[in-house]
């Protein structure tokens, strides 16, 4: 095959469409070993602070390889998706969300596809990154492109699922590390994808399997996860009705024992964690089991508000009187991420209840002061993401003459060192 | 404390209620080192038979502790409960069951405090080592010996929860390598339990809590594991209807990816797991989803039994006409125990079914006979238990003229190497 042997010698192009948090770190790594990338988006000012060499969101390590990449010109962004006659390669790395029907909305990833078959794609490989349920690639997007260009995959142009399974805040050095599982819809395929990912590292392990097992394992990794950290809530809650330390507990089940690996409780999200598994659910035996995990994660910025609730009634206090601040609002510690956020949810829950917000996360917003100045003349506190940089709040309290209650839903505390009413998720009293 | 100073010195008495597969690994153990041990149990076949120097089970390990126990004289086994009287600490290892309302049945454990009760308990240590559901120790088993006894624990006698987490078939070996975790009604009760486990090990690792947290930290142990295995369960159902390889998938999922350790789908079952669930979920929030696990793991062998079924349709039979051997008995590989066992369920269904079925386990019944008879005549064989002794089972049916069905609820084959139709549950066409 020419393809192949122009991906080993380095003589081709590299399109990513969609340059989010997944394909701008991704297209980024490829130019930064020195692969010519294109990066497609239909947001120009991402484009804009893309090619003034400026990473639009944090990402450990990404603007570092923007600064080099910015002096090879290895990596162009665009939205003139006619420059997709000049790739050789491309990587759907678009969002799947659901719809509000809880349904996966392709419309990015078929978007992508129709732009793409506007140009010959005869002897191109197209890989698709982005989450789908089991089965989308072989019976829908491969049919999809038959009919579109009347080519064949697997031997007019090439066709296969690599789907992303890196973690927000680790993109860059799992990108490389992490093994690849791809699922190609022939053996050849496969071989095309698996050599252009050896441009990231040469080394990196591969995994030949069917497309639907490769859709299939992202979404079980994921799923996995979602269900572990329900059951994590699960025990937060138990050990909160019994008057005990879900923490405490959990870390001593853990130790020295290897049966047990349970994660801690917390609050529960994200982008790819709250709807995998209803990329799973359709048309599946059981489906309750894992929408249970669902619901139990989702209950839990709720169940933290109302033991806020519980709290103030004993001053005589209801939250339409009270000043709340929320600290953190990323879905996890050390990004700025906010997408589908457990934090965001609480935020969304206050202001329903009316009550006063102020928010502070130096992730999501650099430039919004100071702890001291946020939590100075409030009812509340609620530490709802566990950035590091939240570790001075008691420092910060103990210079204040007010005495908020603070919720803390990742335990960052032990409560001692905290002057006032400490609560935390997870634990009685 | 003269008990502490006595059990430092060995100059004391352990007595062990209930001597089955919990307390009888446990005084065995005790009793090698050289500790006084008198085990207690209304059997009178199993007494029979340890005082014989005979394990009355399979356990790696525990015949070769009873022969040397056996000559040092330092283990007895007795139904008669007036021995109790010599007895400086008594642990209660006896069974808790669930009754047939799921309720956790503690009658074993009051007709053991009753017997305890009859005689003299001052300066006594009491060690629950029994499962019991979240404050029991403290609000059930203290007050009823208090009331028994008008003595006060942790002042006049002592009383710690310390659960057993030691799995099947690696008693002997956990007993002595893993934490303990005691939960003692006051400090010195938890000290002196410690200095009782520490005659085991004397560099064991110790963590000290509260009774109802010691309880906890049990059945999360046992629910994570649970739950983990209704999920790899799940996801065989889902890959199954996907026509691929739950397997194979997750194999592939879990190498070099440290967010994934998902187990592998089997027969999921046994005296603790089945039952512990229920130990949490009264007065829970969120029970559904332990309950679902629980639903989802007792549905795996009708669901095999249904694979069959298809399978015997497409040759024009129905089970009724069949005879089935079910390979194994235990609910997991390489013991004896059939509690709760799953491939005793499945027997159950098939019998049920008016099924002509023949089973062979080489740990339950070590005289059945041999793979080769079992199986020489049946129209299809269920691999229930992952005995490595199964692993011929190719070999012997390349030796025989008939070609059974064979169902692998294990996956213990690939399949190739087996003649005839083989079907795996968590794999699809």
């Amino acid at each position: 095959m020419e393809l192949l042997h122009n991906i080993i010698e380095n003589k081709f192009t590299l399109g990513v469409i969609g340059i989010g948090r997944v394909g701008l770190p991704f297209g980024v790594s490829f130019a930064q070993k020195g692969v010519n990338v294109v990066g497609f988006d239909i947001n120009e000012e991402i484009i804009r602070k893309v090619n003034s060499g400026q990473a639009p969101f944090f990402e450990v390590g990404l603007q570092d390889y923007m600064n080099e990449v910015s002096r090879t010109k290895k990596f162009t962004a665009t939205n003139d998706h006619s420059l997709l006659q000049n790739v050789d390669v491309v990587i759907i790395t678009v969002g799947t969300p659901l719809n509000t029907h809880m349904v996966p909305d392709y419309s990015q990833l078929f978007s992508a596809l129709d732009k793409i078959v506007q140009y010959p794609i005869s002897n191109k490989l197209i890989i698709i990154r982005s989450t789908s349920s089991p089965g989308t690639l072989e019976s829908i997007v491969k049919p999809y492109i038959e009919r579109k260009t009347n080519l064949k995959a697997g031997e007019d142009f090439f066709l296969a699922a690599c789907p992303e399974r890196i973690a927000g805040g680790k993109c860059i050095e799992e990108l490389h590390g992490l093994p690849e599982i791809i699922g190609g819809i022939s053996e050849n395929c496969s071989r095309l994808t698996a050599e252009v990912f050896r441009k990231l590292n040469p080394n990196k392990k591969i995994f030949f399997t069917t497309p639907k097992s490769a859709e299939l394992a992202k979404l079980f990794a994921n799923v996995y996860r979602y269900v572990n950290f329900a059951l994590a809530n699960e025990f937060g809650l138990i050990a909160e009705e019994h008057g005990e330390d879900a923490h405490e507990i959990i870390k001593i089940v853990n130790e020295d024992y290897n049966r047990g690996k349970i994660p801690l409780p917390g609050l529960t999200g994200g982008p790819c964690l709250s709807k995998d598994g209803y990329f799973l659910t359709q048309h599946m035996p059981f489906p309750e089991f894992i929408h249970m995990a669902s619901q139990l994660n989702e209950n839990i910025p709720h169940h933290v508000i109302s033991k806020l609730k519980k709290e103030l009634a004993k001053e005589n206090k209801t939250l339409v009187q009270c000043k709340v601040a929320v600290l953190g609002l990323a879905y996890k510690s050390g990004i700025d991420d906010t997408r589908l956020s457990p934090a965001v949810k609480l935020v969304d829950v206050l202001n329903g209840e009316r009550c006063e917000v102020v928010t502070y996360d130096p992730y999501v917003n650099p430039s919004s002061g100071s702890l001291n100045d946020v939590v100075k003349d409030v009812d509340a506190i609620i530490i709802a993401t566990n950035h590091p940089e939240f570790k001075i709040l008691p420092t910060v309290l103990n210079g204040m003459t007010s005495n908020p209650i603070v919720i803390d839903c990742w335990r960052m505390f032990d409560g001692k060192e905290l002057k006032g009413k400490y609560i935390a998720f997870g634990k009685g009293k």
